[in-house]
């Protein structure tokens, strides 16, 4: 997707298309220059900015698995809650993004600090809750969300279960039945 | 854990033991004769046995976590399944559990057949649910266990979020509040 902000923003898409493209072309370990080659940038550019190929990984895999699964704001919480679970489900089964799911998941060394990752859908989702709970409507907490709807999504790419068509509707109608 | 069955078994749970070591240890890429050096076999009966690395440590990281949380037959599914679920946040507490887990979902390429590490959790859990069902018990299907209760646990130890105490048997308690 495009975003505003000029050069620098266009520099980041491109080093963020490079990374999924080569990991959707299998190449789960290109090193810092091949991706600069492939976004068409310079390598000190990437290593200036991200630091590591590691934390550009995760960059990319947060911006778009974030980007193709908005919280539409419906006016009401099933509905923003079924748009998200339904671009989620759709991520889940596109090839794009399962690979950036399982390299999201592989770059996370067990001894690092908990990813971002989680603490940005987090941060989105509390916002969508927040804005229910203004409205008076019941809200489930953010854990709850996350272990009703995400944590069933994720899990069935991560162990290669198929993603049953209307799964991400029916796991936030569980959610809210269960509130 | 001590496996009968001779010479065989032996060789089986060494080879095991020596994949979850290295892993511990953060070798992930150990090739297979350093794992055959560390579990004090010849290379060759692990290619003969196991074919390939991949397949090796898929099937070390499955008997390990399922030895790790057998289902228990309490005579109620409340029972067998709280004692289940104890026993994986037991073990997704545990780095040997955790490594495990990072392993398995790694190994994992994404083109692979699904996995049968979680058709053999399903075969065990189903067998659970019948007994259940013969006394007479409200049961769920397997897939409302995986998601209500493995997927839950397993997020949290993929994205690093922290296992919180008595978490298992309250994701039980939410499935069974479900049915």
């Amino acid at each position: 997707m495009t975003r505003p902000g000029g050069r620098s923003a266009r520099v980041r898409d491109a080093v963020h298309e490079a990374v999924v493209d080569l990991l959707a072309a299998g190449q789960i370990d290109a090193a810092i220059p091949k991706i600069a080659a492939h976004a068409g940038v310079n390598p000190t550019s990437i290593y200036r900015r991200w630091g590591s190929r590691d934390h550009l990984l995760v960059d990319a895999a947060v911006t778009r698995l974030r980007t193709t699964s908005p919280i539409p704001d419906t006016g009401s919480l099933r509905g923003d809650l079924a748009g998200w679970a339904e671009g989620v489900e759709r991520s889940m089964r596109d090839r794009h993004g399962q690979v950036l799911l399982r390299a999201l998941v592989a770059t996370m060394a067990p001894d690092e600090e908990p990813i971002e990752y989680l603490k940005a859908r987090g941060d989105d989702l509390q916002r969508t809750l927040d804005a229910a709970a203004a409205r008076g409507e019941p809200v489930p907490s953010v854990d709850e969300v996350l272990d009703f709807v995400l944590a069933p999504l994720y899990l069935r790419v991560l162990f290669r279960r198929p993603v049953e068509p209307g799964i991400g509707a029916r796991l936030v109608e569980r959610l809210l039945t269960a509130l």
